[in-house]
């Protein structure tokens, strides 16, 4: 097969991943809705979402726009023929990367709002689904995240395309050359309004938690999710808001500016294919869109096997869909390097140079199940961090504390080693390809890296939607126990419960392995970008200028930025810790004015203003993301001018290390004190005396605690702690010209 | 005055403040020791606290002795003539490393055995004074503190020059530019004593608390410190062996390695010096050691301030003691650097070179003085973050929880920007000397961090005494609470508690603060050494050998070490939490049984077994600190044999970096926890009528959990952590031949 034939599959691919979408949110409307009592909360639920993603895309829109205009100024100011990648310069270059930048933010904030409109359509239907069988339940669930999970990747995959298609891309020569570099500004612009969608959502979905728990469980006595708490709804809206819509953003940023770094690595290729007169070189630039179309493919394929047995784990089944995406990448990855990674000569070793890639890009994959095993050993009450925890919760709420931080703190471990045999085996696979540009330089141990991230981003719409299968089942076991269901339903909805706990924890450490990797691929891009305009500056006679051949940490203003860095990880995180405590203030204020004020909530006699709580959060939570919102993206401007553009690119990898591992620390121990105190209330502590421990013990209210604690340092600052790092690596990338003397 | 007369004040100085710390101790143990009933208990204190000690420095001894034959073998074995520093290699050099090995070792465990002999019996004495008089109980404890102060760094000064001139650092000419390098070893073996020391320690210590807590103050609801609870004498031991003991090896620590790695930079502009013809260019290399004669002439003086009213807050009276130090300090550094850092031309500006070096080293103690009071800050009742978290435990232990580590989290950014700042002035103040070497490079500007880093510890003798203050004080609270003391003299030990916390605190920002610099220092040298195998490499003609001009985060290698770095401070961290929670549930399950067993304990018919915790206790704390002390040496050791001497040089940066962050996230969220416990056990939180809620209140309760959460953040890992990152940095000196391929 030819690579071009190949590089044909991209534009269908996408609109399939698309229609198929629209097909799983028909199949998933047309079903039973269920009781007129589940029909009435699920309308409040859909209400409350609809208002604070209307006030919420607003404001991000608006932001954006602003964003767009000054990053489209800067550009023209400072983007000049002597600093620019390419022959497209100032405001030639300006108005088109304000143009990808918005585009970029559009498709993020589209592929949000539709995928957050059907969750919310979703749970009551899952709901209902669960009053007759458990399979039925997982399906609807499973499909309702998956239009969510298809519209994020392939709405990305088409954007990028698109604009890359727009900017010249498919002209070929020197157009195909430039393009890739034209489109980082879509990269940007999802990354900017994935931070706040996710700062958001995330402070918004915990400060209702904390808030409404407080006074309903603590102070009041009565269960989660009654009907009488005030703050409920805006709980059950908090669930999708945080995690379907801030997740979607976040995994739209990582396969947008991931998939353009590869582009602009590929770039590098492309010259040397030229020059050597390889077969088709422009293949190794349109290699990440065609991986990513099969991805889609294989996707589809797996949905329809989500399916079991009605006794059997919930987790097995959507397992079972995982393999098949994973294994159908492979083939579809062993198809895709063998015809587009052709060179005419054989690797030093002898082999085929497509091989080294193809084994790379199996790295990539490989690494994807290993996060999805190792988060589940982490939060999964089956092993033993969890049983550590729920130990330690029998000496009380310090204890348990305790024994979890030391848990958040000990997943570092493997987490780094993973990554870092990931980058290891990618970067040394790719570069026994031989493959070396003019200067001699190795560039197929970077390429190898840039396979394996595709390779891993091929199964980012299945992990999406089992991510977003968390939400949706969370408020189906909400509005189960709000509408009073029968007690068969709540079961059903309380196992799908504990299993989209499961999935959330293991969509983070995905997103986590997936940041560090496209780190290393934009700051290699940024590298070279740097290195471009200091080239140029040598060339017009500049004096004193040299190539930046290193980021060298022995050298003090790298080593300060890099310690500023390392500490902005901290910084911004307790901002968002910060600014879910302030926006829960607020609920439980009001909450507790409800119960005083209308006396006839607690005998079911009056209804509690659930809109009205509602209205609080989303202009608390939008208030509140502002600041660490501004943190994140001035601190990296600031360091540039100040210390320089070699300064900021030790910032920027300090900076991606440390988020990674305190998101690592933040999401995993967060995930395990909420599945230690699932596991006591699942009777599976027992005291000396073999006396079970469950829900009123003084263990469980120990585990409370934890889960109370874990629950900002899980859904708010550890998620957003994804984004600023991707954040990071495009906002250096788009404004490199600023930082250079 | 002539700079070599200048060097004449190192020894006698040395000697005048080992004899003025015998002074002060002959002092305080003259004093009154109060009532038979105080004496009966610090008798059992003193008992158990030898008895650990001896057990703990008996095996630290032997690992010590262990850890020399291993290092000297290794550098027997692979510090040929081809890789030496100097030309002292092979077997030559092998047992002076070992040597200097274990000469640090023991300076650094005499210095730590005496001054935890005299703070154990100072508390008792400072119970007995505060009988009588606030001032005089301040200043027993001072004095009793100020003999660790003392000890600690004039040993640390005496051996770093006693091993210096053993090894012809006296003899002029090459010997002397040749022995800073031959003394490394002594750095290494005060490192290594010091992870053990402050690992043991900081188990001890915590486990004490916690378990002893958890029984008696939650369990059986008796007060802290009551004399019917068994854990309670171990709870008091631990105070000494933890904060004592642990924060002098600690700061032994610092003072030797960033001497040693001063004097190796001196060693560079030494060279150039000789070759400029400048006067006595030896001076640069004995710079270090005559600032740190002078900084503890300065601390004798500051000692007899210590003084004041009854009525005033004790801060204040140790605050006085400070600022005579430092401006004493300040008109030493202006004598020494005048003297002793002179040139034939002036810098580049025409201003004289040496006023640059001055200005560095203002910048130094300016660091001392922020580090003091920003610690302050953050940890002291009267300011917004403990206020805060003290308010938001009003809503139970989870948003206190949530609370103290949004605080701790913040405490990074002031902690950062202040040792960014530190470092950019005190290099840019040094480079502005115009001093190069032969290759153009400018070694003007680490000699100015140097200088700001030697000019920074001149007030170590007064930080740590400040520091031992306060075991002294809690344990003297301890005292005359067991032992029924009267109200008036329980009030005061309260009040210096208070204190207390405080100045410990402070310690331990300026051991961070300290260890960032040192960091720097060593990682120069570091780089020094392995460039100078690499350049004998190439001159013997090995192919394809280049200088390590910079390390390169971008270099794939270098980026999963730093990776490694950066996990290996969760790790540890991870490891030690967990070693506290180990030991605590041994104690518990030991408490408990004395209470079950021995009825007549709780109408104090019936004695607890005191010294049975305690061996307990010992031998557990000593079992666990093996395995995070085993990860801290090996962890850099695996990594360079792997990956190279250019990427555990990254690891060592990035581990630097995020191991004080961490450190300072872990000591100042502990603090405030700690306080804000305080800050409404004093009455100073009310409810929304204006009730006071105090002790007994559930925002006490929610407190108390908060207090225990940070203990072992505070007192074991974070404390640790310091270690680690002058552990990593001489451990990577010593080694550098093992990592170059």
């Amino acid at each position: 097969m030819d690579a071009s034939a190949l590089q044909l599959i991209i534009l269908p691919a996408g609109i399939i991943a698309v229609l198929f979408a629209i097909y799983l949110a028909r199949d998933v409307l047309s079903r039973d809705t269920g009781t007129p009592e589940m029909q009435a909360v699920a309308g409040t639920i859909f209400e409350g979402a609809v208002a604070f993603i209307r006030r919420q895309y607003t404001t991000i829109g608006i932001l954006a726009i602003v964003g767009a205009f000054v990053i489209g100024a800067i550009i023209t100011i400072f983007e000049t023929k002597a600093v620019a990648d390419t022959n497209t310069f100032g405001l030639d270059l300006g108005w088109r990367t304000g143009l990808a930048f918005i585009v970029g933010a559009a498709c993020s904030m589209a592929s949000g709002i539709i995928g957050m409109y059907i969750s919310v359509k979703a749970n009551v239907r899952t709901a209902a689904a669960a009053r007759r069988s458990l399979v039925e339940a997982v399906q609807v669930a499973m499909r309702g995240g998956a239009v969510s999970g298809f519209l994020v990747v392939a709405l990305s995959l088409l954007g990028v395309y698109g604009i890359f298609t727009l900017f010249g891309g498919l002209q070929g020569g020197q157009a195909t050359h430039d393009a890739p570099f034209l489109i980082v500004g879509f990269g940007f612009g999802a990354s900017f309004v994935a931070l706040f969608a996710q700062l958001g959502g995330g402070i918004y979905t915990k400060a209702a938690d904390v808030g409404s728990d407080l006074v309903g469980k603590v102070e009041k006595g009565i269960p989660e999710d009654d009907p009488r708490n005030a703050g409920v709804v805006a709980d059950l809206v908090g669930d999708n808001v945080g995690d379907c819509a801030g997740r979607g953003a976040d995994l739209f940023e990582s396969t947008a500016a991931e998939n353009i770094g590869a582009m602009i690595l590929g770039v590098g290729v492309f010259t040397i294919a030229q020059a050597a007169g390889w077969p088709n070189p422009q293949a190794w630039i349109f290699f990440p869109l065609v991986v990513r179309a099969f991805g889609l493919l294989s996707t589809i394929v797996a949905i329809f096997f989500v399916r079991g047995r009605e006794d059997e784990n919930p987790m097995n089944i959507l397992n079972r869909g995982y393999w098949v995406t994973t294994i159908l990448s492979v083939f579809a990855l062993f198809l895709t390097t063998n015809v587009m990674l052709q060179t005419t000569g054989a690797a030093p070793s002898g082999m085929p140079v497509w091989l080294y890639f193809f084994g790379a890009g199996v790295v990539g994959l490989a690494t994807s199940v290993a996060f999805v095993y190792i988060t589940q050993y982490y939060t999964a009450g089956s092993f033993r961090p969890v049983r550590e925890i729920a130990e330690a919760s029998k000496t009380g709420p310090a204890t348990n504390i305790i024994s979890g931080t030391a848990v958040g703190f000990e997943t570092t471990f493997v987490t780094a080693i993973t990554i870092g045999i990931a980058l290891f085996a990618s970067h040394w696979l790719g570069s026994q390809a031989g493959i070396t540009n003019e200067a001699g330089h190795d560039v197929g141990g970077i390429f190898g890296t840039a396979v394996a991230t595709m390779a891993m981003l091929m199964t980012t719409a299945y992990i999406l939607a089992m991510d977003t299968f968390g939400p949706i089942t969370d408020n189906a076991g909400g509005i189960a126990e709000f509408s009073r269901a029968e007690a068969g339903a709540r079961e059903i909805t309380d196992r799908l419960d504990a299993v989209g706990n499961t999935t959330k924890a293991l969509t983070k450490g995905y997103a986590i392995a997936s940041a560090s990797l496209a780190a290393f691929l934009l700051f290699s891009a940024y590298i070279d970008k740097v290195n471009l305009i200091l080239g140029r500056q040598i060339e017009a006679g500049k004096e004193g200028v040299t190539l930046l051949t290193s980021v060298n940490l022995s050298n003090v203003n790298v080593f300060i930025a890099a310690l500023i860095g390392a500490m902005l990880v901290y910084f911004f995180s307790s901002l968002a810790i910060r600014a879910v405590g302030t926006t829960a203030q607020a609920i439980i204020v009001e909450v507790r004015r409800q119960f005083r004020e209308m006396p006839g909530i607690m005998d079911y006699s009056q209804r509690p203003d659930y809109a009205r709580v509602v209205d609080i959060t989303t202009k608390a939570a939008l208030r509140e993301m502002i600041a660490p919102g501004v943190v994140a993206v001035a601190t990296p401007i600031i360091v540039g001018l100040l210390l320089g553009a070699e300064a900021v690119a030790g910032m920027l990898m300090v900076g991606t290390i440390a988020g990674v591992m305190l998101a690592t620390v933040l999401n995993n121990g967060g995930g395990a004190w909420d599945n230690a105190k699932k596991y006591i209330e699942s009777g599976h502590l027992k005291d000396d005396q073999g006396n079970v421990l469950g829900k009123g013990s003084d263990a469980h209210a120990a585990a409370v605690v934890g889960d109370t604690v874990g629950d900002p340092f899980k859904d708010t600052a550890g998620p957003s702690l994804h984004v600023l790092v991707k954040l990071l690596a495009t906002i250096t990338l788009v404004l490199a010209p600023l930082f250079i003397r």
